[in-house]
């Protein structure tokens, strides 16, 4: 459509991101295309260190860019206690809450049989080596996301890990802090009530 | 925050870009490091190669990849029909319609005093220079955008070329095609009444 190879080999590139349509992907390949050359430049390089220099903790499969991560290798930290999550980027968000102080391990999924996702395809059986391996842990909470694929991976885990001597917890559902009661849909509001706190 | 520098920095990078917000670029970055290195590699690739081969036409200020554009090399186009437009990307806009089968001049970019940009910033210069060397042109359309920088681009250039022999229009602005009546705003309704077309 653009007749420009090379304009066309990038918005097919840029494309393939999340959340990029072809339509977007046009507006940033122009808008780089009359950048200085500095910033492809910079950004081209930034995406190759990035994948030099990144990569998985062995202990708790979270991004690094040295040996072992930060969170386990911070002697402060909570030993007893670990944060199974999904995703690296969703220990950015457990962090910045500022609540939690034990260590993590990252599964990179969930188990989802539409996508082809089997648990062999998770970091379950390393999670399980570091249970064999590490007696301090003594609780697991599990911060996995509030869908079908999160559910599965709960109970999932739930029956895997009834046999070891640890506490399993998931975080809590319900309404969002700060937000109106109207606007909460129907399976919120029935984990809500369900999951009430006595006070 | 994400404690790992050349991820901090392909964020912070990739943040530049138009509408691309902070937690976007987060979201992308993780993505880009999920993704097989060859990914990564492509993009980068093609960054480099869109600034290497890309360049402007020296006739039309067009974006090419060969020496002269494509359309300022169609011998078949209408040589005496040029239409001005502000960026590259509104000629894929005015392309796609089929209707206009002139050739092009591209300003990149429009009037802005409010962003300094001033006349000679834009290549205005070159267009009377066109005018100058080929008498072929007869008639000008100016397709610029319909906002304020869009307006002063357009009483500038109409003043400016109004001693030379060609007939200059601008493309007509009114209700779009499809459109229901009762959510066009008023400026443009003001402008679909003021330029009514006779029956």
């Amino acid at each position: 459509m653009l007749q420009i190879q090379a304009l066309e080999k990038l918005v097919h590139e840029l494309s393939k991101l999340p959340g990029i349509g072809p339509k977007t992907a046009q507006r940033l390949a122009y808008h780089i295309l009359r950048s200085p050359r500095n910033y492809s430049e910079s950004l081209a390089q930034s995406l190759i260190r990035v994948q030099d220099e990144v990569h998985t903790c062995p202990t708790c499969f979270n991004y690094t860019d040295v040996e072992v991560c930060r969170y386990c290798a911070d002697s402060s930290r909570n030993q007893d206690l670990i944060c199974i999550v999904e995703e690296p980027s969703d220990i950015v968000r457990i962090e910045s809450s500022g609540v939690f102080r034990g260590r993590y391990h990252v599964l990179h999924g969930a188990i989802s049989p539409l996508e082809g996702i089997e648990p062999r395809n998770l970091k379950i059986q390393e999670l399980l080596n570091r249970l064999n391996q590490d007696s301090n842990i003594k609780e697991i909470i599990l911060a996995l996301d509030a869908d079908l694929e999160g559910d599965t991976t709960v109970l999932y885990l739930t029956k895997l890990l009834s046999d070891k001597n640890v506490k399993i917890s998931r975080i809590a559902h319900g309404v969002p802090i700060g937000s109106d009661i109207d606007y909460i849909d129907d399976r919120t509001m029935g984990r809500a009530l369900e999951n009430r706190v006595e006070l």
